[in-house]
């Protein structure tokens, strides 16, 4: 398959975000997850469309990488400001998701 | 609720480019369609994800904004080839997707 | 364009889920809106996946309309139970759109 | 992170039915691989919602699982009809994602 290695990150990204948006919501501290949970949420958005666009023959993707490399890199500096497993889990994902966004 | 006018023209145009996919795979000459099928699938994925981050808080949208223009307006030069009418219904809706874009 | 009336209802239920889900997070009890916002995002990625497939030709949805009634049933519900206007508005769209499943 | 194998086997089935559905849009006998195209995208757009819904802590997710396997079953039936390696290998990845579901 075409961009199996960015597709693969991104799955990865996706899964981190959505898993760690829904872990938050249960955390003691709610109130001080709301930035991570509203952050995770986007770069799950974003990730999941680069990843459905990317197995396309569509050729003008850069944009979208641009903004997707932005989204995970906000989403990495948020999570990795929270010590739970699953923010530092998402931070990991979320910056190699960068780098894969970054080989392309 | 918040950016409603622009979420109102990315769900027409999400609604219009999914269904403009699928209708062009009844069509007659549907190898002529290919690329209009391509499109309007990409185009129906940007604009669900924007959809959807501008009812959030998140504030750092206009990369994706910029992207969807330029997606939005790649699907509506394409549709407009074709004389069927979910095609010609399609270009529209992209070409208001794109003056709302630029409205915000 | 095909089954206009349900697609209609499901936009406006992904959009008041969306956008509850996000408004929660700024409200002072947010710990209390947790399966609010649970529910909605749960509610918004239903109703966006039979909104799109009811774009296409599929003849087999009966099985995710059903679904999509249970999902959007006990969104209402969990909304009801908040004052918050972005719940009751909630609430009230996914009634319509279960309303609209039903008249599917 | 909970429901792993059946999360991995989601993001599997995703990405090769959305690379199979672009695929058959360059294919010589593209009229032939219309019910390919369009069970392919049923297929992605349902494998993404349960893969979502998943991530997060909400329970009641049998229904949207039984309509996943039935869909999934329908895109192995309809891939397998065809000799490309892509309709092939999305074809065993929709069986692998069906006996997924079934494990859950």
């Amino acid at each position: 398959m075409r961009n199996e290695k960015l597709i693969s990150a991104l799955g990865n990204c996706i899964n981190h975000c959505n898993y760690c948006a829904d872990a938050c919501l249960d955390e003691e501290n709610v109130k001080m997850m709301k930035d991570c949970i509203r952050t995770d949420r986007v770069c799950a958005e974003v990730c999941s469309s680069l990843n459905q666009i990317l197995a396309t023959g569509y050729q003008n993707v850069q944009g979208l990488i641009d903004y997707c490399i932005e989204v995970c890199t906000a989403c990495a500096d948020e999570c990795s400001k929270h010590e739970h497993d699953h923010c530092q889990a998402c931070a990991k994902a979320c910056r190699e998701c960068v780098e894969a966004c970054k080989a392309y």
